[in-house]
């Protein structure tokens, strides 16, 4: 088995990261690996949901959709079970590096939207929130806003393709996996998400370590290149 | 009053239209009016509504949706009945040009998300789907596409703010406005929508006159942007 | 082509208008155009929406719908894309003859339920509407409605039926016309609304310019009705 | 206690029954008792449900309403526990007296929409029906209306107001009693349905036989004002 | 006709009640008549809906459901017509021994679920909840369950099968049922509902007497039964 | 930290299942995992979803539910997110045991209610599930479920809980737990689900390993419970 444009199996697809995609968002971000392409955006909101009323403290939401248009035939306008799990991913991970209470009582809109789909879609908008709420707290908060994210964070999909370990799985290698290992972590290290299914097989002890290996190999990739995007505007001291 | 930029009354923002701004859905338009962003997709499935089936003919029918952080403060992904009358605007427009024999047993599927908002979302719509449903008969068809098609279409809005008549209304303009008129119109000439409404005042016959003038002659400009655009592609002999 | 019952190009249906059809809403009007008809009721409370809350002013909302025996075969019971882009035609034109300001903070809520269709409810709706909020505000302010009340307000429609500009369609000349469009218009003069739609036609500049030429003969007459029904209530000095 | 318009306690309320009161639907009677209006339209359609596809047996439907301005204060359009419970005695009421195999595969639809509403407009709503319906099948059927109607159908609701048994209680009455009972009954005879509750109070079974009979004379009386108002039309020799 | 397992006419299924089945809500009783088996609890909030907000009087509201497994072909889980009508029957029948102003302002919750359906659900879930209730009164407010509750309440479904007068109808018998009554009464006497219904057939007077005889020594026995399952729990002295 | 019982470490809750707790589904188990209890219903139809339509190969779909009283504070019914996330896991579980192609066009509907919670609801439902799911193939296709089910498939939680890895969280040690990880592998090993989250914490490489052992551990212990509560109806040769 060839990868797709002769990848190594270690290889991410390339990355582009795009700040202020659009103006009106305080943060906006069109996140772009391989083919796969995400628009995120984070708002901040002057109150909290009900259940943190008087408790000074924020809060970070996060919704998740697919465009119509982003898969060759289309899908329908509607939050599925697939993309309630995604939202809910998406927003645990994120409130993983916020310091809620250095946030205060304000809230963290993201959305992110699939513009076009192609495998990793919903790693990548993990990592595209990170650099969109690190621009939206700039914006509002300015240097504080180190203060609020405690870390950055990132994520990437690992699976096995036809028996090999392989990262970041485009459509293609996702629908044939036999297993599929999403992994959540902070920059700095520090596992915040594994969600491991065998799509039809099983796993073992030691391919899922085989797996995690590949993934926190190609995080640390990604935190550079968020590094990178972000350039003087990085959360904390280089 | 001075417009934003100087523009004058009779002048359209800046127009960008990008094709093919996502690979998956078979026409796919990124289009820009000054801020106002809008992602158009064309989709073509081979099935019809149930009030269709058997009778040969085909149809085209769109959705629109603001993104949530299309606006400063951030909006909830509902279709609310704006979002209805707007979509069924467009759904209505883009109808006039096809025709739905030529067409065959087809459904054309137009998605208009607005990525940022700053008025006239509504019309760069319409203007953005000519060019996102050429694209997608023109794949799926080849040159049959001109059949189907009768003639280009684009939209425009003109307005009376602070009692003078101007075309292309962007959102400081739109949200003070007296009066409203959205035009419709073939590239060729030909009504297909007139629809003004007098927000908060009311509009004489010579100022509706007025205001199609203008509307008229900012039509003719965005006809030429969609031809420029689309190029060799352009559905008819040039 | 014969129009029904020999009527003449520029010739309304017989209108009848019963005020007090019901004895619990404030304002009820059952309005007939023919064999259209339709039930408006109007009710005022003592709150605004939540946008409003504490700026003084009042609010005017209209829902719309069709009773489920009001066509030959059973429509069902929902508020689908037509009906919310007449409610909100119906509430957007009842405003502009409503000072907010003199209102106060209350809401008036009118509601048409078409009892039997034959073409033209929505204009129907909006002219009935006009008589049942003048009979609410009177009922609940006195004379005071007067000034809560700017002007009259009334609607028809106007289209090319078989080449042939006329007035006030039916459902047959409806769901033939080439070209509709719906006026709303003060009694006073001063257009509100004028949507034009070309119904799988386009229409010319001298042909809209000679429909609203029926159309305000039309909306005259509809005017000295609405006058006529009010009698002695009609809220401002005759 | 002196009832409204010094009611004897056995007494209904003026019964009005205006048939054809709308031209679309095959049935539509408007159905005055005091202030109490309701309109019931029936229609039939040439199909099932599909739990009853193939068997050759129809089925009769029904939906009942509130229009909002049938109260006082504005009432939500919505199907709440209450309506749902209405439309359900309402449709299995008119049930018990249609033959389902000599209606063969048609669905009966009946709607049954208050306009205004001062008590026992679920009653009003079956009484109604009754009438309704048998236009509709003499429309689609002629003479065979009266092989499919088994039996003319009416009810009327009675109570224990102020310690007094009465019938056909009004909202002032209906809001005060102690018990309210609601019976169905076919025009020869035969009880269809007795709803009985203790509203806020508790019945003994003399109570119970003496509000039986009550109803029972009103439903007699309700029979007559049946066959007066369908004269000619009575689906059964007179 | 031979009833199951040889009962007679007027005698109930066995009946098991259940306490504390589990320990999470406040009451939670598990009842069996046969194979019917319905889960009730209770549990109360320190708040009330809105409409009573500020009055000092509590109230109380219910739910009911089928779950998914409950019957041999698998239910769907939502909230027909047929759920909204038991729930408002059980919330009406327990609203009628609870004194609303010696609760306070407090909401009493019970949920009834069928865990396993074989006819007269709604009966044993109102039986049922009588015993949950005065469970979740006892463990809140101790002794002063006996001055908020009235008296005990059950109920039980008697009908015309085969044309003999049945107690406690099982699934196959409900089924066939000519006439179908539930009656709900205090444990001291006074009945509160009595829900009559010609399922395809009609009943005369005569036949409802005779049915409710059934149903109150059927209830007489339901009211011991409940008062050795609370035991020292009961909520009035002995 | 003492856990609750003096329970070690790495030791489960007392676990109980009962098979056949309801008669009406073909599997029915209630299974109790310390106060934790779950009903899983097993119930297989002769239809598969629109998207296996003719291609002969079947299909087992799971809904998961908490009772309103299944926690001390009532729960509203809604599948929220976190529900659909968990029913989303039950399915792609049991799905990993099932040759679809052995079970043929027939859909397996399982359907999980708690009944109380106490922590490890997700995992009790999946490891009752196997029980319920192989006693309704049982019954239907009789020593054929072993060839269509491939293994055994059971389930747990781990988590670190005061800086100690624990087995089988109970809720107090559910909700202060800094790390979460739901395990679920056949009974003969094989890794189908891992799900790890930082709840608040991240966790590292050999965090996850040594909770991965604790897992093991337990699983092994719960498929032992299994094939003791289905005895001779273990699916497989013993």
């Amino acid at each position: 088995m060839e990868r797709t444009q002769g990848r190594r199996d270690d290889e991410l697809r390339p990355v582009e990261i795009v700040r202020g995609f659009t103006p009106n968002a305080s943060g906006s971000v069109l996140f772009k690996a391989g083919a796969t392409t995400v628009l995120v955006t984070a708002q901040i909101s002057d109150s909290v949901p009900p259940f943190l009323d008087g408790k000074g403290v924020g809060w970070l939401t996060a919704e998740y959709a697919m465009l119509p248009g982003s898969t060759p035939t289309r899908v329908q306008r509607r939050t599925d079970g697939r993309a309630t799990e995604i939202q809910r991913l998406i927003g645990r991970s994120l409130r993983a590096i916020v310091d809620r209470k250095a946030l205060g009582p304000c809230t963290v809109h993201v959305d992110a939207d699939v513009l076009n789909a192609d495998g990793g879609t919903r790693t990548a908008a993990i990592t595209a929130s990170f650099v969109a709420v690190a621009d939206a707290l700039k914006r509002k908060f300015g240097d504080r806003a180190g203060t609020i994210l405690r870390d950055s964070i990132a994520a990437v999909s690992v699976g096995i393709v036809a028996g090999r370990p392989v990262l970041d799985l485009d459509y293609p290698e996702d629908s044939t996996a036999d297993v599929d290992v999403n992994v959540v972590r902070l920059g700095g290290g520090g596992l915040v998400e594994v969600q491991g299914t065998g799509e039809g097989g099983v796993f073992s002890r030691p391919q899922l370590a085989e797996l995690l290996d590949l993934a926190e190999a190609g995080i640390d990739r990604l935190a550079t290149l968020q590094k990178e995007a972000l350039g003087a505007d990085w959360p904390w001291p280089a």
